[in-house]
């Protein structure tokens, strides 16, 4: 068994003003065929600028940056450092054209690397006895 | 800018019947701080059984193996060849017992490398006008 796997880019985000943009690299853009099929995708990005021993190791954080919120392991939020950088966002395609997937807007920053993306798929049966803590739901 | 990143595995997927658990890593089990105040986690694993160059190079495939769906790119599916091998599911939090997490069940294999968990959240607002294709909504 492998002790760590390669990812590589396959696209950027670009944030200019109100045009919000995900460009994929030329060798994957048959990865987009029947896209436009859906309205919602997860656009999977990596927190680039976190990308060190450093913020890879920080494994408790106060959500939020609000130090209201409980001290909480970061596989219990989506916090920017973690040991692997995965960000998830789902987003709302506005156009396709050519290598450029236009999307309504974005968590990330202008520039962050694309590392996946799949169609959005509802729920295939409503999650029970959904629980959430307070941090979550107060604001 | 770096052209590819590393992901080192945080935990292990074991299946045996119908005991499904999570095993975290030793040195992570401190991002589990909290999660017991979630019901629900989404799970990010590696599709390694298909980490090689030529999977990794397929762009278009038939939506779950079925001739009859239209040749589609995979970044508008779920397919688990694609350049980048992130998997994600949801899972229900059966119980936490130290390093390992129980949940209700898994599309993984037994032995699939676990490479982020994240809190599930429910959609802030719902989404506007959805839209999916033929295939995802007559099985």
């Amino acid at each position: 068994m492998k002790k760590s796997f390669q990812i590589h880019p396959v696209g950027w985000i670009h944030k200019k003003e109100s045009n919000i943009t995900i460009e994929i690299e030329p060798q994957y853009t048959g990865a987009l065929l029947g896209m436009e099929t859906f309205s919602h995708i997860l656009v999977f990005y990596w927190f680039h600028e976190n990308d060190d021993a450093e913020n890879r190791s920080i494994l408790q954080v106060r959500p939020r940056k609000n130090p209201k919120n409980p001290l909480t392991g970061v596989f219990a939020t989506h916090a920017p450092v973690r040991p692997n950088l995965i960000a998830i966002t789902t987003c709302k395609i506005e156009s396709i054209d050519g290598a450029f997937i236009r999307i309504d807007d974005i968590d990330a920053r202008d520039g962050s690397p694309v590392v996946d993306i799949k169609c959005y798929l509802p729920e295939k049966k409503a999650l029970e006895d959904l629980k959430l803590p307070d941090w979550i739901t107060r604001d």
